[in-house]
């Protein structure tokens, strides 16, 4: 059984010896440097769930690809019920950890790599989809964290790559050797980066003729030689750094983001899946996309319980949770949050094999999906706001709650319902300051927007797969127009 | 094969000699009514759809009650496949008549009779369920047509059903004999009561001790004595009677809702499924009205995909299909009916089986989807109002189309996009009229606002359903609060 | 004082002698059709107002156009003040009506000629200004009613006037003679025009050069040769034919909408306002179009109190007012009401005196107005429709509530509180049916969308009017960029 | 002329000599301290912006109180036109500062007392409303910033103040003297507490008899002996005490929240403008919220302006300003804002004189102003996020960019339209990012929320205040109902 534990993964990731720019210092042993451990015990969490009796049911699945036993966030879907499974996980990993568990974005885009290499290979005669495979048995029997790196940094928009001032905008090749190609550019916002193994680097968006440089998908280890990391910021990320703990808000977890630069990285030819074939770039974007967008249902479902907890919590700490507008606002939480998941599970329930013998969901309601996520999280952080009071936006610190004079102060009026400890109040005012104003709202509020793509991605998309023409034909029949 | 088609139906129902008062007369010969004829048509097309080779396999299904293939509207579902398909029927049938089509209730009501009548033999040593499975074995093999008669009257909502002024305000056994009981009391809003053969009663709330006389569930045909039938006014419903049919909208089919006296109805014992036993009245009100709310995942979405296209069509008919805000405006149409749509599809996929073998939804998210149909469709109302222009309020009358010299003047100034016809682009701007301000209203906005329960209904079992103590569970655990 | 009384305006009218095509037929005695008749009612409570002591202080104001006391509904706006006061009147009047009392558009017209016609005289030498205050001050003392006539059929949208299949689909002036001109074309959804004794004719939009005889701005009467009147259809409107009068909703007043065709009108020279100035045709347009949707911020949250009004009025009837969810619903109701109201009072507050004198609403603040009325009465009609519950899509008939057996019937089953008796609750009921679905909702939602333009013209006028560049100043010098 | 500059009111707050626990130390030297600074900025501006030639007209107004000329931030209103000044003042400063200026809660305060001590000396003989006067005529002759706090800690929400388990939790009288009064409690989330020279105590909420000793007004200095300061974290607050300023966002100005103790506080009578007078208490309260609730649609709307240019700078700088999606979600920015603008100014247009002589706003519209403050600014910030692109949320540090090797790659691939210097957009993303999810959130969108109290406070004032039994009387007169 190809399934390791959170601690096996901690220091197979130790191993790679990845540096990064962290906070203006070039700085090694990442794990455990306070600001990154965090979001590596969120992605452990996704193998110690594997391990757990309660969960492996869900977290484990036999694979076809390496016949044996694998995580399920190595897995090829085979069925529509995989696809359900999979948005059911995500949710758990999302309530349990409360924030980004990054582990998602590679097993979509392995996914949908699968199935796309497959049909280039039927148009043009490739070999990608058998490389892709071996590539793959692999990961899954090591158990390996992937991340899927798509997102160039596209310079002034209104350019396609080859305009723009730098060729490197977006990422590209820039020399074909005979046992491989270099790479050259970057790409922005990569999730869990230092917590992965490898990485699977595809095109943004779908490449035209002249763009064949553009248009390359391929897979390569973290610690490669030409590989730059830069640590992105995020709201009260310092907070990680100080001395109480107390204002982190979600004391165990947390996400990541960095900045990838890839200055001239050397890619074997075995782990090429795309080189020049711009027909189906737009493929595979879509398809990853549309993946991703899925994940979206489970996962920030998964969040939007946590501070819908946090919130129906805090009431009663307030001595509010009889009161018939609190209950009403913890109920559209709970029915927006559960819209999010419908969708999620709708694209999933409604999916459809693919050539390649793996489950694509409904492109459809995969974009309606992510299109709600884009909305929702929004007003649940409203509703959560409200409920909580004021004081998630002028609580003092942890620092003066210690302080033996004005913690006393602090004790003695931030008291409220009796039953509850006022430590523990505050730690629950900073769980939903984190989640709608501090670290936790990046993933919940700003990756919830941007994530899988802007809300404009999906709105082309649904335009592009609703078949409106069918609807309006439909309308002429029912009117007896030609 | 126990299918018949839309004449047959027609036929079985013509033979029933209803009797309603409809616009201050007293009438037979219901089906020929033109204010009736459009919803029989309506209710037709579900046999005629289980008849067409293209649709057969969607509407027909194997029953494993009468042993026989049956029309799906008469099935206890026997997987989440058959939730699902139910769905994707009912979003067909929607969007063939853009009208409510009538024929969920029965089958929402059967479903939900079956399991709770099991369930309630267990307990209290009944013999419910035989009868109910003999009576619908008979349902099944004549393809009948069944209302399930829900809704009170309620009278004062702020007093229980004995402390009305009159107890009839809710329905009850008045008279308890040996071979039956006497039934006395109405049911408002019943939704296709003359094009059905047969009524189920269910009680309309959970009933308390010392209300069993109000906790009656039986089956009663609709020619049966002591039923009086009044027709239900809908908004522009004389235009059916009108000479020139321009104006109706929608020009084939059509709702129908009817005020339902039941003045001493005798109900025979083996139509009997639930006499007094309080304690599973509201089991069975939450099983008949999560089913129904899933259906209005299915329905409403078909009824949308009808005002989508229209939307779409009269755009083009206008000359504006392509300006970038009424594309917008026409994806965001269809993003919340796919939402519609997705919770439908998704309170289906997730449903599981009761003790008696059928397959209920999952309880939390049908709610939810119903929860969205109160809100979504007068928004997409709102914005094919928007498309379509002010015409739709100000258009002069078919007669006056019909008038040489008005009717010139019309053509020539309502002449626009010269690809299509003037009467065409009229057509179809009564088309959005009915649904967003007409008849068609009654069924896309009120009936979603209302039918299977008002929102407060809803967001009270989402209340129930969402298992906030376990959120604030994991919240807890997360903060390390005891 | 030049103060009518509602008898002597509907005398007033009557002597007019217009015909129109109503319902198929050519009529006469207009007034007295019983399609009609609530229209001209509305009207005349504009005239009835400024003779009753309670309000005529509201209604009834100096004119310094013609030196004597005026109603306000004629008056050129002298102050910020005159401007709030002109919508506290309007708003007045929608309470009062609980419809369209059509006589608004006159009085935006008049003050958006007038300020144009000076500024173009100013440019171009012409006399169009003292023409218009003559012609003015003749309304003014004659107490008139003018209609305000802007929008054109338009055909093809995608095309200019010229570019059309039909020159006559934008107004044209088809003949220039010496003493004045001959206009040809339509306007659609005239508002109020068989109510009214003067037209006033504007162009549609903003006109180019080479589009002259499209830039035309004329009085006409409204019994003038060549004028045809179509009678433009609202929802559920036969409901007014009918013998029992209840099922109409609104039992006094009504809307008015007409299609208005110009056959070879005939206008002589001190009728003529504008000819071929195309430099002042967006002017004229823009004014206008501010002027009436600052209005709407009065009437609509008129009839917005009416339906507020009745929402409650039915929550007691049916014995649920004190519910918490159904007051938090009527609080959201008057909440978007008022914040309608906050911007029609905001955008005459803020107004500003023009060249000529007269005060023009702020610009910016008025299409921000009239944009929140294209939103807020459907959520206030959704609210409505949620609140008052099922009955009002499936309430019998007027005249089966008149049947001595199912009248009995509906009254013994639709009785709820105690304290009303059943028809006034029907009376309630189709009122809530009147404005949300009925013919009342043809001026409250369709006309809320589309009056004074759609929402899209009022977007384009946002971001003309906001001063995009002046805020991108203040972030460049807060953050120190060049 | 009694105005001071910023470098006075600088100077004078020096001399006070205030100490606060920040961050876990007690620490004098405040407006030196890098986290207060930027909020002692702030105020400066109001004192700043009287002496500015261009808007010394909106910021000084002759007072008739001190008979001198004074800043507007002290006057007693004497007019609607005051009232309305008073909003576009406030946006002023919201859109060049960008956050809150803390200076509104004393201006709302005073004008809240002088009117509701006038009331109480006429009905309880009491002589408040003199000494009221003298001290408020001190404040504006020597132009000092004055605190008003009313929000107490109310620990179990579910209790009255006496009924709590620690009476202090409400501020309260703890003693009565000869020459004063001893108060004991605390006031949560005090804005701007640490830059102000004086505080107006006020109750929390309408007191009932048997609580007069928590019914207390009265004015302190805020070096009182026995008050003690502790400061309010804000999200990503320590950002302003690293090296690299970039990562503030907002490099100038800054809000501030403080936890304020009264430990035992002696106020001697002069000062004392409530003791025990119960049935006022409300009326204060009512009366000082509604004025703040009309202050949120100024400064709300400048911080607006400040996001909307923001925004539009950019899409500027990422090279999408012309695509039509996000020049429509900058017009729906824009369309919201001006709606929080328009209530604001039409609460003050429709305001009315106090029996005491100063002017009140509208309670309704104020009301309505501040609800729509609770829910639009997320809408802006929802879109805002949008445009900007998900690098304010993954951006890095600002000492990133200070390195050579990662500064170099970060200015290589952040660059966009090459227009705009990197390190600019850089400072765009991050004020953004300040706004929608950073230190300038808690003014922007918590403080939205909660500030003059949360949104059900706003909807229980809306209730009593909009005269619902009118709408139903006005109905039923319409449908002739006794």
């Amino acid at each position: 059984m190809a399934i390791k534990s959170g601690r096996e993964y901690k220091e197979s990731i130790k191993k790679l010896n990845l540096k990064a720019n962290v906070m203006g210092q070039k700085t090694g042993d990442l794990p455990e440097h306070e600001l990154v451990e965090p979001s590596q015990k969120a992605v452990a969490f996704t193998f110690d769930a594997a391990k757990n009796n309660e969960t492996k049911n869900l977290f484990c699945v036999e694979s076809t690809l390496c016949k044996d036993v694998v995580n399920r966030f190595t897995h090829l879907h085979q069925s529509t019920d995989d696809l359900v499974n999979k948005v059911k996980m995500q949710r758990y990993c999302g309530v349990k950890t409360g924030c980004c568990f990054q582990r998602c974005v590679g097993l979509d885009a392995a996914n949908a790599i699968f199935s796309t290499t497959y049909e280039c290979d039927q148009k043009h005669g490739t070999n990608y989809h058998e490389r892709f495979k071996d590539y793959w048995t692999w990961i899954q029997q090591e158990d390996l964290v992937v991340d899927g790196a798509m997102t160039d940094p596209k310079g002034d928009r209104g350019k396609r790559p080859a305009d723009q001032a730098d060729p490197d905008l977006f990422l590209r090749i820039k020399e074909r050797r005979v046992d491989g190609i270099v790479i050259s550019g970057a790409k922005l916002h990569q999730t869990g980066m230092l917590n992965s193994h490898e990485i699977l680097v595809m095109p943004t968006l779908t490449m035209r003729p002249g763009e064949e440089l553009w248009a390359v998908c391929c897979a390569v280890p973290t610690n490669s030689k030409g590989i730059h990391y830069i640590y992105g910021r995020q709201t009260s990320d310092t907070r990680k750094l100080e001395e109480y703990k107390l204002d982190v808000g979600n004391p165990v977890y947390g996400g990541q983001e960095v900045m990838t630069v890839f200055d001239d990285v050397f890619v074997p030819k075995e782990r090429v899946f795309m080189d020049g074939e711009v027909d189906f770039s737009g493929l595979l974007v879509e398809r990853f996309a549309s993946y991703h967008r899925q994940s979206y249902g489970g996962c920030k479902a998964g969040v939007g319980d946590v501070l819908i907890g946090a919130t129906a919590l805090i009431a009663k700490m307030n001595g509010v949770a009889k009161a018939s507008h609190i209950k009403d606002k913890i109920v559209e939480m709970i029915h927006l949050n559960e819209t999010i998941y419908s969708c999620g599970i709708a694209c999933s329930a409604t999916g459809a094999a693919t050539a390649a013998g793996n489950f694509q969901v409904n492109l459809l309601l995969a974009n309606v999906c992510k299109l709600n996520v884009t909305r929702f999280p929004y007003e649940l952080s409203r509703l959560a706001t409200d409920v909580a009071g004021g004081l998630i936006g002028t609580m003092p610190s942890a620092a003066d709650f210690e302080d033996p004079v004005a913690g006393a102060y602090i004790r003695k009026y931030l008291a409220a319902n009796p039953e509850y400890e006022t430590v523990d109040r505050m730690k629950v005012l900073r769980l939903i300051e984190n989640l709608v104003a501090g670290a936790g709202a990046v993933g919940y509020l700003i990756e919830s927007m941007h994530g899988a793509g802007p809300p404009t991605a999906q709105r082309i998309m649904i335009s592009r797969q609703a078949n409106i023409e069918e609807k309006v034909t439909r309308v002429k029949e029912l009117l007896n127009i030609d």
